[in-house]
């Protein structure tokens, strides 16, 4: 009898071809199905919600597996984390009902994005943040991310060569931009993302934050749907998924 | 006409075999000393102040290097810097005397250890502490801290395998141990620093604060010449070179 399992992960993405599994190449999916499948002694193929991009990080990664196996789940998390390596970390795992799909059900997401907005760059973050040197005006960008507030048709926002998309409205519920010292967060949750849509809205909060775009032009660049309007896109390496959200709220 | 120059280097030591150049293993000095050839149009050769052992990372390793060359002192760095890997940073570059050594001329050095006392690990910082579960006694490592200081014969704390030294007695200037949440920061300076010295000390205070060792055992241990009865050699991912001192307070 098939059991279906619920994981919440976390990685260190620089070292990682992305989480997708593709040959040749280091992905964290990949790495995850070789170690469970040792513990569940059975092939493991997970569904994972997002597709993260290389050096992209995960707090809250989640994925799915259905199976049949043997061991407790109470044993599962202790039994895989002593065969993952040291940048990848289970920190859940949750019995679901059959057909629960990671990706499917998930109604909403918040990413994190990091920039260190200094000229001293350390080599210990190189991989975890975004460097901007010149003084970003926090206000101008606060100002700027109320306009992606809502829903909108985000196809300004973004890259070619993602999945291809019915339709590129989503709505964006939450946007915050925080300051501390060098450091700025952005923290954006949505029902959904389209391909490099948080980074490409970071990229455009950063324009607007060095003065090269006006917290009113937002509008415009959204009802333009030109991706040449909007700012470029941010490195991989300040981005983090942090959450997802399920209609059950003790997932 | 050659010219003397004392760097101050950083580095992330988590994917080098160490500071000092080895065969066919990625070492910190190796890295410099191709991108610095490129620079100077010449072979370069470093003397670095310190041999840090794979995985142990510098905010403030020094190294000189003597030679004839055109560049500017002042066009060094950048130089430099673009031509090295982002977990190299050079953060200061200086033109000092003729046979001004970065090694043979330090006074002192501090180093810093950095402990997080937790159960919960995450996968960003495993490269930059030690993970440690129980519960440290902070206050009984301040204790046994003091006994560390001042001149003293630390043959209990010398590993074998490193480089022959004359004597084994050396000064300790200062030892802090400080906390601030999870996070335990143990900082030593010091005249000179035997093999694995520091880690040994650092791993001697984590067995007092779990409570193996008593503060007032130090002495006798220190007394007993005996590596057996100090505590174990803490991992080198918490280490960091922070600071070589000079006679000149400049450099």
């Amino acid at each position: 009898m098939a059991r279906n399992l619920l994981f919440t992960i976390e990685y260190d993405g620089s070292g990682f071809h992305g989480w997708q599994i593709q040959p040749n190449v280091n992905t964290v999916q990949g790495t995850m199905e070789k170690a469970l499948s040792k513990v569940f002694g059975v092939p493991v193929e997970l569904d994972g919600t997002s597709r993260t991009d290389a050096g992209v990080h995960a707090i809250g990664q989640r994925a799915t597996f259905s199976g049949e196996f043997g061991i407790p789940t109470e044993r599962i998390m202790f039994a895989a984390n002593n065969m993952l390596p040291g940048s990848i970390h289970i920190s859940k795992v949750t019995e679901v009902p059959d057909r629960f799909h990671a990706r499917f059900d998930a109604k909403a997401k918040t990413y994190r994005y990091v920039i260190h907005n200094t000229h001293h760059r350390n080599v210990f973050d190189r991989n975890y943040c975004w460097y901007v040197g010149p003084k970003l005006n926090i206000a101008a960008m606060k100002e700027a991310a109320a306009h992606f507030v809502g829903t909108h048709d985000f196809k300004s926002c973004q890259s070619t060569g993602g999945p291809e998309k019915h339709s590129t409205v989503r709505t964006i519920s939450d946007l915050q931009v925080n300051q501390n010292e060098e450091k700025i967060t952005i923290d954006v949750t949505g029902d959904g993302f389209l391909y490099n849509m948080v980074r490409i809205i970071v990229g455009t909060l950063t324009e607007v934050g060095l003065g090269r775009i006006k917290p009113d032009q937002i509008e415009g660049i959204l009802q333009s749907k030109d991706r040449e309007r909007a700012g470029r896109t941010a490195p991989p390496q300040g981005l983090y998924l942090v959450q997802v959200y399920y209609e059950r709220k003790d997932l």
